[in-house]
């Protein structure tokens, strides 16, 4: 961090209205939707300094900086979006959005759709990656952003990242692809299963329109959140910052909350469950599912990735399970195949798939300097 | 597997009922219950070739052979127990037993309680690996055992091994601790708590006592084996047998099961919903949570095992990460640190921690050069 980073201070949400209608990878149509977004920094004279933000499964717009109204509630990735900082706001035009489909503010199975009065609920489309770039092109055509001087996520966001270079591979100079994998294993999708399945079951849930019974699945949502987090984590980042630490000294031999572990995940759970929309949850794990960029290409990412244009960056870290350095590593290998500029960095860190969004001197360095080269070719 | 080698065939359960009240660690009296068992082989003349099996979350006392009235009913470790296989029925005495607070028929949750005349359900108390191991030595007296040749257990099962040469170190000669640790990690913890909450807040729990309400909590229960058996099987094995593979060929965008890994899943998890009982699968996960043998000895197993005057044998399985290799090796270290005479394994499996329950030439030949000594002493 340089000595002179700073937050970008107020920030403020914006809308845009979308009206000519989305067809979705599923066939389905959405006749109109608006996306909820954020932008730091100026668009250069020849807008070639724009970078878009791509969130992951929980994420949202509000990506750096605070509000007005709300000093507290700080961006997600405010240490590494300000001015001075990786990704600088002095030289980037940087811009996060609510993924379609959100519940943070854009178009989402909680809105009401105009067409019934009621909240969309399950007749929300199943949104893929495929269709969140597409919605993503429509708001860069609305902000008169021909080409991204880079587009990065971490997650599923560096899957978002990734379908840019091959659905867009001439709107794009770079791609991000931290903590990402090109596409989930069987045990990947397992944990998503898991977890849908905790929500779908939950008697609350109401196949998708517990809106209009004036109830929430909490119980489902709160178990899917648990079980996130421990994937989130590493083995050893829970033993370090846990172990077998008791809440009360001694055993109790009942059912309540016993080792210190228990209470932070149920803490999380019962969180979590108060403001995210189960729908949404539900949607966002299947694009997980779905996303394969070599799902039409008989499962060769070698072919899968000869669209690209773009140069790459991809980051792991070392005590990520969720999508450990292996899984980032069948992101390089295509693009090595296909010749394509790749800069790769494994970072040393404790903290499992949670380290993309942790402060760390090396990674925050890698980011920067691999910037530092496209502020010049933007001629910042 | 020896050329000769067959099933034990034919075998029957017995029942022993104990009703000399039994203190478990948590204080809570039972002032009776009964212990299901099954033996195969014959005790020798001097009570020296007995064997215990000990079993892991969802096993039983139906160890190896068959029913007379239902033959398919087949010993979930029938391929290493039987006449001429590594735990040689000619050779040895091998008891299994179902485990109390169990569901195959010892005294457990599900038991009416003689004093109400309802199901013991939230009355019945949780058991610690302690206790059973206390119930166990029970019924070890009641068969006349005063030491056995050697305790062995898989998972929760080699805890229990463990445990025998800690409260008992003159009762038993050889301990195998296979896929074990000698204690959970915070993950290992957090897994369970997830299991442990699909179950708790299923509104069909009814806190426990839903055997008067008729109903069974078949969701909370199947969200709780799905998620064991991801923690079952490795990443790799579950690439191997389902990968990105779909179950109708191609993609239907809804909340039905897209993926074969799903529909494994959903099947593991329904089919155990309708036999295994919710309480039971409740406090064995509670039993592995609090065994730590090192729990008094202010967290070291150096000291905790000081006890222990059993020789070991400590079996891993490299794609394990339940129990990983190196959870292994902790287990070994103390007993090597006090000097003990131990043998350790680490069998490459590609089956995860479910590599314990499968028959593979290495790990079979290990179990039985071992026992071939084991019967050696007992003259056999």
């Amino acid at each position: 961090m340089s000595t002179s980073a700073h937050s970008i201070g107020i920030v403020s949400a914006q809308r845009a209205l979308f009206d000519t209608p989305l067809v979705f990878r599923s066939g389905a149509v959405l006749p109109r939707y608006e996306l909820v977004y954020e932008t730091y920094g100026k668009l250069n004279a020849d807008k070639s300094n724009a970078i878009l933000i791509c969130h992951a499964l929980s994420g949202h717009h509000h990506v750096a900086g605070y509000y007005a109204d709300d000093t507290k509630n700080i961006g997600w990735w405010d240490t590494m979006i300000g001015p001075g900082k990786p990704i600088d706001t002095d030289k980037f035009f940087v811009i996060g959005l609510n993924n379609l489909g959100g519940c943070h503010g854009s178009t989402g199975p909680s809105t009401i759709n105009p067409a019934t009065g009621h909240a969309y609920g399950a007749s929300f489309p199943l949104v893929t990656v495929e269709d969140w770039v597409e919605s993503q092109a429509r708001l860069a055509d609305l902000l008169g952003i021909q080409q991204f001087a880079a587009v990065i996520g971490g997650s599923l966001g560096g899957m978002q990242a990734l379908q840019w270079s091959l659905a867009y591979p001439d709107r794009v100079r770079h791609v991000f692809a931290i903590a990402a994998a090109p596409r989930l294993t069987a045990q990947n999708i397992a944990f998503n299963d898991v977890a849908r399945s905790a929500i779908l079951t939950d008697p609350d849930f109401h196949g998708g329109n517990f809106y209009q019974h004036k109830v929430v699945p909490t119980r489902g949502l709160r178990l899917a959140r648990m079980l996130g987090h421990i994937t989130y984590l590493s083995d050893d980042a829970m033993a370090d910052k846990f172990g077998r630490g008791l809440r009360s000294g001694q055993f109790k031999y009942n059912y309540d909350i016993e080792f210190e572990i228990e209470s932070y995940l149920r803490y999380q759970g019962d969180k979590f469950a108060i403001y995210f929309d189960a729908n949404t949850y539900l949607l966002m794990t299947k694009a997980l599912d779905y996303f394969d960029p070599a799902h039409d290409f008989g499962g060769d990412l070698n072919k899968a990735f000869s669209r690209a244009r773009a140069d790459f960056l991809v980051i792991s870290f070392s005590t990520d399970w969720r999508f450990s350095p292996q899984r980032s590593r069948e992101i390089v290998r295509p693009l090595l195949h296909n010749r394509r500029n790749v800069g790769y960095a494994e970072i040393t860190s404790a903290h499992g798939h949670d380290s993309f969004l942790m402060q760390d001197t090396y990674y925050f360095d890698v980011v920067r300097a691999y910037l530092d080269k496209v502020a010049k070719e933007c001629g910042e």
